[in-house]
């Protein structure tokens, strides 16, 4: 009855593809019937709204063709996954295009890659799904379809693969900050994308694929439902009290540590055990306005959450999300919107209540948890 | 860095919450400063929602504690599992009390226990938290409060350990559904409920910490974000069309199998892979509209797409959700609103993307995953 899962499973998902594929040469062309197009194995991705849950869903083939270095049932030793690992130094030919390094001159090695994700989620050579009708494609009573036009990045956040994105110093922790900084400018240039979303997914079950420390940019061209749903509540907040809710965000026992132009609380109502919210001190509703100063600031505040996450909690699986406004509206007119940065370790996972409401189950008071982060002394 | 973490791992957060009691001895007593009351070990379950993600999250200490029978690492034998199971025949005594049994006759051996759940998300003995103001608490700038009164209970589908739901016949399969109809309408007399979860875990990945097999149902105070969304989007394709939108869902390539009274198909926009929704056929707004005829038909279906999931995705974890409208609205106000039986095989997890956007990636297109489920053929 217990089975081996593994979240992010894509051999499993790969072998269920291949598994019908031999079907289907006993069968009809399924795609074929479907949308005339070549077969399945190379659709272009796609998203779609259904008029049920009214939620995008990227519909991606390519993704279930991802490797795992987690994958490996025999222990291998540091020097053999390093030799496996694309994205170790001296393996870049192995990689999909690199779009920029830090620091940029090619005469020096490299401290941070940004690159093509090689299993992209969204493709970039589609034509913009806007450029010729502004609305998506309705497809009857079903739902929405939009063609699936977006960017999909790999930040590599140091060459050596042992090393781990809080072992950096905060002045290269701010570097790997003010890359997706410089991303997100280049980005914004594209007038089909309306929000970036940057994460990093740290351990297998956080739905890492990639031992060596990396994080993802992904550029969709819709503003997605968290967003949409975070926009109104802080404009109907904002219309209350004619305040910004983040400024307004009541610390006391929920704080756990500040530096200079930001604060680290547990939020809350924290969905997860442990959560942690990165919140600029002073208003500011787009990521990348972010300057060196402050990357480094938020560099070293982001580095000490990480530690003592990993040391409270015996290093787990976590992700971090940067929260931030979509592109292509100005500061002017979102004085209601600031950006934070998510911190969430994965203790606990996602079952059928979840699933259908949308509501969490926190075992973890978040002043509790504040005060356990709050206090945890981490050894030199 | 590869963690061994298990999804629901009560252990690890209660072995947090031990490491935070210990710490407490050598600190002040942080719940009497932040309520006045005891240690947060006994704290009350509580619903929060903040003004920034506007999404319920019940805080409920209670839920660290459950013990798991997938924690054993040894290989187990089926006897010895069984001897240790609280659900199994026999061992009543070891269970929260009893709601009702099926069939009710106490000289009978049971087919079906319904039970409170020894580690309840909410509680039945708090105050009723509309009792004396209709409004939740505000808690200032920073969000709502509201006591954690609801229910939370589990369906036990069959005394023996080594059967499972998709084991039992159409007619079997029709009484557990008939229980939760009973256990809905006994729920629905508190003015307090809102909304009832009828859910099921299966597996340790998909959220399970026991193996025999059950379900769980939990009644809450709130109607949740998830069927806000979903009963916003119902009116607005009302008013648009006239027409309830699962009473127009558009089949064709996306049908997997049919019944007398239902359909199964892979939804247009499903969010997993092999994701499975079964839609009555005639318009009906409350899953507890159900009757006998209608509850074996289900059962029939129910058990079929179980079958073909299990023998096609080699017995996977899943959960299945039964997705009904807000109770105390009566169904003729409810012309928009159609209740389905969502199954979500546990193929893939949750990172950092789908935690920020909202949004999910899919790597199999649902009218590739219809067919494959359509076409199976499952041994004898």
């Amino acid at each position: 009855m217990q089975n081996d899962y593994n979240h992010w499973d894509a051999l499993t998902i790969l072998t269920l593809c291949e598994r019908w594929k031999e079907d289907k040469t006993k069968t009809t062309q399924i795609s074929d019937q479907t949308n005339g197009m070549a077969s399945p194995q190379v659709r272009s991705p796609e998203l779609r709204k259904d008029s049920v849950t009214k939620r995008w869903v990227i519909f991606s083939p390519a993704r279930a063709k991802r490797p795992s270095d987690f994958k490996s049932k025999s222990p291998t030793t540091q020097s053999q996954q390093q030799q496996e690992c694309p994205f170790c130094l001296g393996h870049e030919h192995e990689c999909a295009p690199e779009i920029f390094r830090v620091p940029p001159s090619s005469g020096l090695p490299w401290k941070i890659r940004v690159i093509e994700n090689l299993y992209s989620a969204l493709s970039r050579t589609l034509d913009d799904p806007f450029a010729q009708n502004h609305n998506p494609n309705s497809s009857g009573s079903v739902g929405q379809v939009l063609g699936g036009f977006g960017f999909h990045d790999v930040v590599i956040e140091t060459p050596v693969h042992s090393v781990q994105l809080s072992d950096l110093s905060p002045q290269e922790v701010g570097e790997v900050l003010l890359a997706y900084k410089k991303r997100i400018q280049q980005l914004a240039t594209h007038d089909a994308i309306k929000y970036v979303q940057v994460f990093k997914n740290y351990g297998a079950s956080a739905g890492a694929s990639m031992s060596h420390s990396h994080s993802q940019i992904l550029a969709l061209p819709v503003v997605p439902p968290t967003v949409s749903t975070r926009l109104d509540s802080a404009k109907e907040f904002f219309h209350e009290t004619g305040k910004c809710s983040l400024c307004e965000v009541r610390v006391e026992d929920l704080l756990i540590d500040e530096s200079s132009h930001f604060i680290s609380i547990a939020p809350f109502a924290a969905s997860f055990p442990f959560e942690i919210w990165i919140i600029p001190r002073h208003h500011s509703s787009h990521f990348h306005e972010l300057d060196g100063a402050k990357a480094v600031d938020l560099g070293s505040l982001l580095k000490l959450m990480l530690r003592k996450v990993s040391f409270q909690l015996n290093n787990p699986p976590f992700n971090f999300m940067i929260h931030t406004s979509p592109l292509q509206v100005p500061n002017s007119q979102l004085p209601h919107i600031h950006w934070f940065l998510q911190i969430v370790p994965q203790l606990t996972g996602i079952g059928g209540f979840e699933l259908g409401t949308g509501c969490y189950i926190n075992p973890v008071f978040p002043e509790d948890a504040a005060k356990v982060l709050r206090e945890v002394h981490i050894p030199e």
